[in-house]
């Protein structure tokens, strides 16, 4: 079965060595607070930087799923509240999380048809801002969160708004959830302050473990907060990083295979640059295809890596069944899309031949 | 290289066929929310109970680390302290976790040439309520927190206590730390609320995975505590796992080993029987030895699963060198004694040509 379900999805066919190859150089058993395991987690830091052209002054560090980072970010960043933009489930899911730390969290749903710009943006601050009084909000020390590419319904934020956002609050840190993006295209990393994705996406690898990305502004802030209260408090991860280490036994296994995974893969230009021709061939097919609809209507609001197409419920039915007869297993839609869309991740493991398969079956559809 | 660590420790020499299969069988992009997931997790728990003699009426959920255990006992469990009794650096960091959560939280920290008795936990928890007024302490609502197997220093509670301790606090929950111990010897289910472990010791498997094990007294206390604030609050673990789901993408691959694992185990009562026989030749082979000591003094808290051995610092690098030139790698002393003693892994997944080679060498040094 060939899956191009947007997560856990396709791992990179060398895992079945890698796999062997960590049972017998004895990762399996490996000691956290060893030699061996600084310099694989050195060298697994520098892979990441050079690959994903992360800059030097960024600091990165390891969690155990995109959904606990839900959790980090306010908690060890922010002092009573985040500024939530989304417009789907994953964006929501943050700013629950992020509410039950904060009460005076706030958030505003956009639709999927709408454009997400800095206006946008600046609207929805500038009312907070009134709503809140001018002494608590827009606070120089918190924080606005922005879903980079929303998994649920395969929209993502144009690069363009990522540095208008940057360049029009100077003084807030700027956070992106990039768990469906990350290592699939390359990230404006300076013009953001955190950024973080689980591995089981663009990253090829099976599920257990989260990236962080930190901008030197969020390092300050999160020295400034100086959180220590809890099991992953982001102060003691940073302070353990600095020495190769985690706060407490990580997934080692994990940590491996990422780093097997990155000694292979080009430079994240290379990636997206393939990453972009096949969304691309996947978005033709379906605009030409008048038993499909695209769910993201704005061109530069359409993700490069999860496809969300629109159809008819018996059109669905069909659709999932000749994927299967051709050993495909494709998305299911999200929450409110489930009965009329189904999603496809355009994950870089996928290889030529899947991507041709996928691709003609929606053009001939 | 043979490895003695004390974790992450010697994996089942099976995982190299178990990882081979993970990957033929599609459990790296294994979908965490799909009907495969859902059976697998199913099966996992029941072999659980199997194996480890679970009584039926507990219920088990899944965490990242026997750390984040710390941290989710007090958080879900109590409403605003925990009880803390420890001899050793594991239990005391689990005191210092709890303590960030609640202000009020008490501990004592015992000699480890004491003996951890009712009279013990009586005394100090007597002294505690004394302290604090009777309508503060030893609340109803609280709990009780005991390292079963200090991983520091190669201590355990004796059954006897453990039974005692329940028998006396019939209304506070009491929870044990069996990082080191469950799956290497029969733990009393009955007398306890909580049990937790990480996967990296007696398991036989790499770390990245910690069990819990709940009663229904603790179940119940959950429901009247409503923690919902957390990424890792226990009650929407709880609800998810009656569904045979997580609250969020776990480490598939984990759960997919440690089933793989628990179908080749023998029953915890066979398990126990050999890590006792080996426990005893080992504790044998010390004292007959005038150049070694044991750290633990009384024999009914000496360890089963993890052998501390003291030393002069001159022995003690001999030691070192010997067991490398065997190919065998033992464990560091643990913080105050990692000067003077070193630790030896007592668990199941050691074969009987490992053991025999390490209990030859305490003989004869």
């Amino acid at each position: 079965m060939i899956t191009f379900n947007v997560g856990p999805s396709k791992v990179y066919p060398e895992l079945e060595i890698f796999l062997q190859n960590a049972y017998n150089e004895g990762i399996l058993s490996m000691a956290h607070r060893g030699v061996a395991f600084g310099e694989m987690m050195k060298k697994t830091l520098a892979l990441l930087s050079q690959k994903l052209n992360i800059p030097p002054n960024y600091t990165i560090v390891f969690a155990s799923s995109a959904t606990e980072c839900w959790e980090i970010i306010p908690q060890s960043l922010t002092q009573e509240r985040t500024y939530h933009i989304f417009n789907g489930a994953f964006g929501e899911k943050w700013w629950k999380y992020a509410s039950n730390i904060h009460l005076k969290t706030e958030k505003i749903a956009l639709d999927i048809s709408e454009i997400l710009n800095l206006e946008k943006v600046q609207t929805f601050l500038t009312f907070t801002e009134r709503r809140g009084g001018k002494i608590q909000v827009l606070d120089e020390h918190e924080l606005i969160c922005l879903t980079h590419n929303e998994t649920s319904n395969g929209s993502k934020i144009p690069n363009k708004t990522i540095e208008d956002v940057f360049n029009n609050y100077p003084k807030q840190l700027i956070a992106y959830d990039c768990t469906s993006s990350m290592a699939g295209v390359a990230l404006p990393w300076n013009f953001g302050d955190v950024w973080y994705a689980s591995v089981q996406k663009c990253f090829g690898l099976p599920a257990g473990l989260a990236i962080m990305v930190l901008s030197p502004r969020a390092i300050a802030r999160m020295k400034e907060r100086n959180d220590r209260k809890h099991y992953n408090s982001l102060l003691p991860m940073y302070e353990n990083i600095q020495k190769y280490q985690t706060t407490h036994t990580p997934n080692v296994l994990g940590i491996y295979l990422l780093m097997r995974v990155l000694e292979k893969l080009p430079n994240i230009v290379e990636t997206e640059q393939m990453v972009q021709t096949r969304a691309k061939a996947y978005y033709n097919a379906v605009i030409a295809n008048k038993r499909l609809e695209l769910l993201v209507s704005h061109q530069e609001m359409r993700s490069d890596t999860v496809i969300a197409i629109k159809t008819t419920p018996e059109n669905l039915t069909e659709m999932k069944y000749i994927t299967k007869k051709e050993g495909i297993e494709i998305g299911n839609g999200y929450d409110i899309w489930k009965e009329n869309t189904f999603r496809i991740a355009n994950f870089p493991a996928l290889d030529v031949e899947e991507v041709e398969k996928m691709t003609r079956i929606l053009q001939f559809f």
